[in-house]
């Protein structure tokens, strides 16, 4: 492996700014924290531009890397624990980061499943990060063809879901910032049929034969799927209740409906 | 409705000493914040000491609250939008906390459930806040008849384990800081079988035939059930893979697992 070389601040300044939304999407990059997500970013075929190490503390970790192929495009950086400081808000960091430039996933791709059985999960403005990342963890255990994010929800870029995503990001087709109305239209074209989730007065999960390319909606986490995709819906279904909760968590529900939908 | 009236520095100092796990459980009191929880509080059988609201903001809020019946034994005080700071670490703040009093609950009404189909679920050091707020709100969902968490699970009193159950902790029995093997025993002698939950190598749970009495364990985020916990076991479940991710989130786990229970 070459050494790591110190960054120039110019760079390191151009870095932090993809904490911020608006320059990841100018960029196209983004910044992937800690050990086992580096890992699955070089075991991925997703570009890497760079890796950036702390000088403090790290040393250790770093070992791990060695083992894996670093390809030789991919610059290596390091910098002091304060300039680290600058790409993270995790409080306890690993002290790795590395720089990933945006795959771009060909639309026409998404809907042409070789698969006779598919299923595509979309969020309709699901507002937090954690609930994000958890839920694409989720898809990525379960196998979900791909996933949409609409343009209200959290992006998928921001660290904060990058890190719950536990690598998922590297996995599944994902698709964020889009128009979900005429997005989802293209894939009933296709043959898909749209179900949506509601807490209350939709068939339930447990007697719901799901048709074979479903897109599932997920909604926000106070109101729900809105009512432009409701519009869209072949069927909606509801988890049944047997206690006083008044909602489930949204990443929650999408456990459940995965799992019954592939059991 | 009587009046808010300023409250002594003395008390608040005694109360944001609440924001601490020790004081918590020498005093036997809890911070609840919010609006929603505080009337999940009030309409419950728990015992509220006090209502405390920020000058700031809050009066909107407070009109709410006025729908309500306050025991006239509740204490209510404002204070300073500063004052109120030390009883919160919420960056935005609703501006209302209660003081509740712990409940109690009696260890030998715990196992002896007058239905015969019974759940009980068990946390075995599951550490992250957010976890197990998120666990408890989907026991409550799912009418489990009792949560038990052991002693290195995160405190249930912690506030932001209070926020992530949006009032679960009010509608079902949870006993915390449990030892839990000799808790577990108990349960056993009582005709409870224990179920733990592992990645990998357990009955696929979509095969799985729960028992009418049933103690489904989950473990820590890392580590998995411990193994004296795995000692007690009669069947190990692990939910069936379809994907690339490595694990799936407890929360997660224990939603798919508690449908499973209930369908």
């Amino acid at each position: 492996m070459k050494p790591f070389e110190n960054i120039p601040q110019s760079l390191l300044k151009s870095y932090s700014k993809l904490t911020q939304k608006k320059y990841r999407q100018s960029e196209r990059k983004f910044l992937v924290e800690g050990v086992r997500l580096v890992e699955e970013a070089l075991k991925s075929d997703w570009e890497i531009e760079s890796i950036v190490i702390s000088n403090h503390g790290l040393v250790k970790e770093v070992g791990t890397l060695t083992n894996l192929k670093i390809n030789k495009d991919v610059e290596l950086f390091s910098c002091s624990e304060k300039d680290f400081k600058k790409l993270t808000d995790t409080v306890t960091s690993q002290g790795i980061i590395a720089i990933v430039k945006m795959k771009e996933y060909q639309l026409k791709n998404f809907w042409n499943k070789p698969s006779k059985r598919s299923v595509i999960v979309a969020l309709d403005d699901v507002a937090d990060p954690g609930n994000v990342g958890t839920i694409l963890r989720t898809c990525d255990w379960f196998g979900v063809d791909g996933v949409l994010l609409s343009k209200d929800t959290v992006d998928v870029f921001n660290p904060k879901v990058v890190r719950g995503t536990m690598g998922a990001i590297f996995h599944i087709p994902i698709i964020s910032d889009v128009d979900l109305v005429p997005m989802i239209d293209k894939g009933v074209k296709d043959g898909f049929k749209v179900i949506t989730t509601i807490l209350d007065g939709g068939k339930p999960l447990n007697k719901f034969a799901f048709p074979e390319k479903a897109i599932i909606v997920f909604g926000n986490e106070a109101r729900g799927v809105s009512a432009e995709i409701q519009n869209l819906s072949y069927d909606s279904i509801t988890i049944p209740k047997y206690g006083d909760a008044e909602s489930l968590n949204v990443a929650i529900s999408c456990g459940i409906i995965l799992n019954s939908y592939r059991a």
